[in-house]
Formats: C-alpha cells, sequence, structure tokens
C-alpha cells in the first residue's frame, strides 16, 4: 500500500480514531513515572484538588493521543515528526474507565520553502469522551515527504 | 516548610532544575508505548530520518520536563495544575546518553479574575544538554494557590 504524503492531505478533512479505554492503572503509572501530583495518584487527595477526583496527568493525554494518531495513520504514512505544538488545552479531565477516541481535523497544509521535499500539514487533534466532549486539544504542524518534490501544490 | 504558593513567585527569576541522565532504554520504553514511530525506536531506521539518528519523542521530552520540574518545585508548591501549554518547541533531538537539566523561567505573574483564590505563573521552561543547547522550549500558565485569597499582588 503506498503511504499517505503531504499531498494526501486536505484541509477540512475530519476523520476519528479509537476508541481506547483508559484504566486507572495505567493513569497512575504514568503519573508515578513522570507526574507525581496527588491529583494523578491517589482519589482521596484528588478529591480536594480543582480536578474534584482522579485524572490523568495532561503529559499522559498528550502521550495517547500520540499512540492513537500513530496507530490511525502516522505509521502509515510518509511522516518527518513535527517541529512543536502550537497550543494544548487540558479542557477537562481524563478519568479513569474513560473510552476516548481522537478527531484529526486538517487545518491547513503548505509546502516547506526550505525544503522542497517536504510539506507541513498543521492538524488540530482534540481528544473526546464517550459524549464526544473535549478533553485535550491541540495543535500541532507535521513535516511529511512530498511525492514529488519541489512541485507546486 | 512552607509551600511555595503563588506570591512566591517573581518575573525574571531563573532556577535550573537537575541534571538527570536519559538512557537508551527509556527512550526506547517510552516509543514503543507512546510514539512508535522509526526514530524513536531504532537505530538504523532513525538514521534515515531528520534526526540523522535515535532520539526521544517529543512527547517523552515533555515528560521528562515534567517530572524534573515536579522534583525541582512543583511537588513543594501548592500547584494547581495546568490548563495547557502555549507552545512547545523541539529545537534539538535528544540524544541517549544525554544529561539534561531543565532551566525556568518565570515570564509573569498575574491573579485569577474569577477565582481570588488561585493566581498564574507563566513560565518557560527549557529543558538543556551538558552544553546549555537547548533541546524542547515550552511556556505554560501554572496555577497555584495565594497566601491571601484575593488580596492585590
Amino acid at each position: 500500500m503506498p503511504k499517505l504524503h503531504w499531498e494526501d492531505f486536505t484541509p477540512g478533512t475530519v476523520t476519528v480514531y479509537g476508541p481506547r479505554l483508559v484504566t486507572r492503572e495505567e493513569i497512575v503509572a504514568f503519573a508515578a513515572e513522570f507526574d507525581p501530583q496527588p491529583m494523578h495518584l491517589d482519589e482521596a487527595a484528588a478529591g480536594a484538588t480543582l480536578l474534584g477526583g482522579l485524572a490523568a496527568s495532561g503529559w499522559h493525554s498528550c502521550s495517547l493521543l500520540m499512540r492513537m494518531i500513530a496507530d490511525g495513520f502516522v505509521l502509515e504514512s510518509a511522516s518527518m515528526g513535527a517541529p512543536g505544538v502550537d497550543e494544548v488545552r487540558w479542557l477537562r479531565p481524563l478519568r479513569p474507565g474513560t473510552r476516548v477516541r481522537v478527531r484529526a481535523t486538517v487545518l491547513e497544509t503548505r509546502a516547506s520553502n526550505s525544503r522542497p521535499e517536504l510539506g507541513f500539514v498543521r492538524f488540530l487533534f482534540e481528544m473526546l469522551d464517550e459524549q464526544d466532549d473535549v478533553l485535550t486539544a491541540l495543535t500541532s504542524p507535521l513535516m511529511l515527504k512530498r511525492r514529488q518534490a519541489g512541485a507546486s501544490p
């Protein structure tokens, strides 16, 4: 199967990946390793915080989102990685037992000026719960190989 | 020891946390779980990518940075978490065997309008290598409890 290249992404396209069940065990394991704040480790302590109960580290949400888009399309694409993330919003807590999906919206595509073999695809990625509420939203430009280096889009 | 509150952070303050040695094993383990792209898993495959060799997932860098600031000051503070991240830049690859530090710069502090018991401290966090080159930079507003709710700063 031919890999997805830069030319295969069209602004306005929306695709949903998942679902994936997020367990209490993985929330606590990630937090213990990377973000050992009480609201990510312990129900009782978490109840006293703004989150009002145990919830995943925001970085765990981002990492789970990455895995879901990797399985969804990135690993089947001529991806060259990303230079960064424009904005991350942790809008609602990710609770144990939530079945999440990721909605990927192509916002914009542009050729690279400095690297004729590459293009950028700017995505909005949203992690959704079962009610389609957005838990985490982030926008990020992915770099992808072009099928035809340097050709006009 | 009294916890750090919002009033204890002053714009312009720079603090460095770490060091922490980042191993090949943890880079590959994180990638296998969350970001299984070739450049984060396998030296030979990574050599053919823009990264030019095995390097940590950007989300791994962010998660390591989180752990270093947690141990550095967040766990000793009256932190209430963060609503998100304004910008993440993955500037240079994080290679196996790098001894990283995190430089935290207080950019700005402001009281919360809607929650008189809280204030925001906007930080620039930079992950540095042994040569003080910046590998990852991100800006994020942390929410902290105020010592005196609703008092003027």
